[in-house]
C-alpha cells in the first residue's frame, strides 16, 4: 500500500497567480480574502442575469440577505456540531471611556483583543440558504415554495486556493414542499444545471458528495442529506471543483422550522446552489483571462459589453 | 432654556411596520437585520444600475469586495479609536475535540462563547472605501484616479429605525488626487447628487456633517475630515436621513497609504457615498409602497417590469 499523494496546491497557487497579475482578483494581505477587479465583476453581474433568466420562475419568491445572520439560526440549525471550525462569530466593543483606553493599548501594543470584547448575536453567514427556512415556517402551497436567495457566505479556511475562497458569493434555489417535489425539483435541477453549465461552455460530472463534517458530527449529520455535486477541473483533473450542488435535507429544516405541507406533515426541502465565483473562476480557465477573447455567443449571453 | 426633546422612534417605527407588513422587507429576530423581498431588491438593482449610469466613466475603476476586511486595514486607520463601539470583529473555533465538547456544552447552557473562541484577522467593513486605499499606493496618472465601490457593510448600532439598519449596503465614488482635483470631485459631486436624487423624485438639502465619534477621539479626528449630508426628510421633518454624503479626507489617507500624486506630494482623497437601503427607504416614503403605482418615467429610469 502507498503513501498517499501530498496535497501540493502547486496548480492552484499558479492559477490564483495569473489571476492577480490580470487584476482580476486583488490580493490583500490574507489569505482567501480578494477584491474584485472590473472584469470579474462584469462576469459576476452576467452571470447573476444568466442563472435569474434560467432558474427564475412567476412563483419564485426572491430574498436578498445581509452577510451577517442572527446566531440563533445557526446554532438551531446545528452548525457548532457540524462545522463549528468554519464560523465566522462577530464581536464587539461595548464598553465605556475606561475600557476604551485599555482596548487602545492593546491595539497599540499587538496584544489579543478579545478581552476586551463581548460576542454579538450574529455569525457571518456560512451558506445562503439558512435564511430561506425562518421564513418557510407554516403551511406551504399546494405546488410547494421556490426561493430565489443570494447572498456573501464566510468559511473560515485560509487557503490560497482561489477556488476556496473564504468570502464568497452563493446563489441557490430552495423548494419547499411535499417528499416528491422536492426530490422532483433536486432531480430536475441536476439535468438542468449541467444544461446551464453547457450552455456556458463547460463541462461537469455530477457525484455524490459529503460535507467535511467536524470530528464525531459526520456519521450523524451525513444521514440526514443528500448531496450531489457538478465538479469541473478547473485547474486539475484529479482535483476538480463543485461549481454547483444539490442537498436534499428531507424534513430536517421541514421540522426544525415548522414547515408544513397543505396535509399537515414536515416538508421536506431542498437547494440547488451556484457557487458563484467558482463558476466565473471556471469561465476564466476554459476561455482565457481575456474576456474580449471570448466566443460572441457566449459574450452576448452573459451581456459583456 | 428649554429640555432637549427626548428621541422618540415613533415615526421611524411606524414605518418600519408598514414596510414589513407590505414584505418589502423582513424581519429577523434581531432589530436591524432585515432580509429584502422581491421589490425592494427591484429597487436596490434598479438604483445600482441608475448610479452606474450617472456616475461611471471610461476611467473609472471598479471594485467590489468581500463584507470582510483585514483588521490591520482599520487599525491602520485609526477605526478602534474612532468608532469602537460600531465595529465587528470575527472570531472562531480553533479547537480540538475535546475543545470542541466544552464550546457544545456552552452552547446548549446559553453559556458565553467568547471563552471557546480566537479572534480572528477579519473584521466587517464599516464603509465601503475602506478596501480602496490599500490598492491606490504608488503614483497616481496626471488626472488622478477614481474607483466605484460597493459593499456590504456593518455597524453595530441595533435600532428599530429602518433608516439605521446594522448591515446595508454602501456604494461609492472615491477620488484620489491632487488637493484640486479632491476638491473640484467633491464639489461638482454635491451639485450632480442634488440632481440625482431629484431625477428619482427627491428632494434633498445640503448640510455639513459630523460624525458621531466615539469619547475623546472626536477633537483628533473632526479636524481631518469634512463632511457633507444630502438630507431628506424620510418620515420626520426634524430628524432628516443622510441618504448621501461626502467626505473629503485631505491627505490623511494619502499619507496612511502612501498614495503620491506625480509631483510626489501625498494625495488627498475624498469620496461620494450612496446609502442605497435609504434612498430605497426614501423613494418608498415619496413614492409609496406600491411600485406598480409610482410614475412611469420614474418606473422606466429604474427598469421596473
Amino acid at each position: 500500500m502507498s503513501a498517499p499523494t501530498p496535497y501540493t496546491a502547486t496548480a492552484e497557487e499558479a492559477y490564483l497567480d495569473r489571476l492577480l497579475a490580470a487584476r482580476l482578483l486583488l490580493p490583500t494581505n490574507l489569505p482567501g480574502i480578494y477584491a474584485r477587479g472590473s472584469a470579474f465583476t462584469q462576469l459576476m453581474e452576467g452571470l447573476e442575469r444568466a442563472i435569474t433568466r434560467y432558474g427564475r420562475t412567476e412563483s419564485t419568491q426572491i430574498l436578498r440577505c445581509p452577510p451577517v445572520l442572527p446566531r440563533s439560526i445557526v446554532e438551531k440549525c446545528g452548525y457548532f456540531q457540524s462545522f463549528p471550525n468554519l464560523l465566522g462569530c462577530m464581536c464587539c466593543f461595548t464598553g465605556g471611556t475606561t475600557e476604551h483606553e485599555a482596548l487602545l493599548s492593546a491595539v497599540d501594543s499587538g496584544a489579543d483583543l478579545l478581552p476586551h470584547l463581548e460576542l454579538s448575536d450574529v455569525v457571518l453567514a456560512p451558506a445562503a440558504c439558512y435564511y430561506v427556512y425562518p421564513y418557510l415556517t407554516g403551511t406551504l402551497p399546494q405546488a410547494g415554495k421556490t426561493t430565489d436567495i443570494e447572498n456573501w457566505c464566510y468559511r473560515h479556511e485560509p487557503s490560497l486556493n482561489p477556488m476556496r475562497m473564504r468570502a464568497f458569493r452563493m446563489r441557490e434555489f430552495v423548494h419547499a414542499g411535499t417528499p416528491e417535489q422536492a426530490l422532483g425539483f433536486r432531480d430536475s435541477w441536476i439535468e438542468r444545471a449541467q444544461a446551464f453549465l453547457a450552455r456556458l461552455g463547460l463541462s461537469a460530472t455530477v457525484a455524490p458528495a459529503d460535507d467535511p463534517f467536524f470530528g464525531a458530527g459526520e456519521r450523524l449529520m451525513a444521514a440526514q442529506t443528500l448531496k450531489f455535486e457538478l465538479l469541473i477541473p478547473i485547474v486539475s483533473d484529479t482535483r476538480p471543483t463543485a461549481v454547483m450542488s444539490s442537498n436534499y435535507h428531507k424534513d430536517h429544516f421541514g421540522h426544525l422550522f415548522d414547515i408544513r405541507t397543505p396535509d399537515g406533515a414536515a416538508a421536506h426541502t431542498t437547494c440547488i446552489g451556484f457557487g458563484m465565483e467558482r463558476i466565473v473562476l471556471a469561465l476564466l480557465a476554459q476561455h482565457g483571462l481575456q474576456l474580449s477573447k471570448w466566443p460572441t455567443a457566449l459574450r452576448e449571453h452573459l451581456g459583456l459589453a
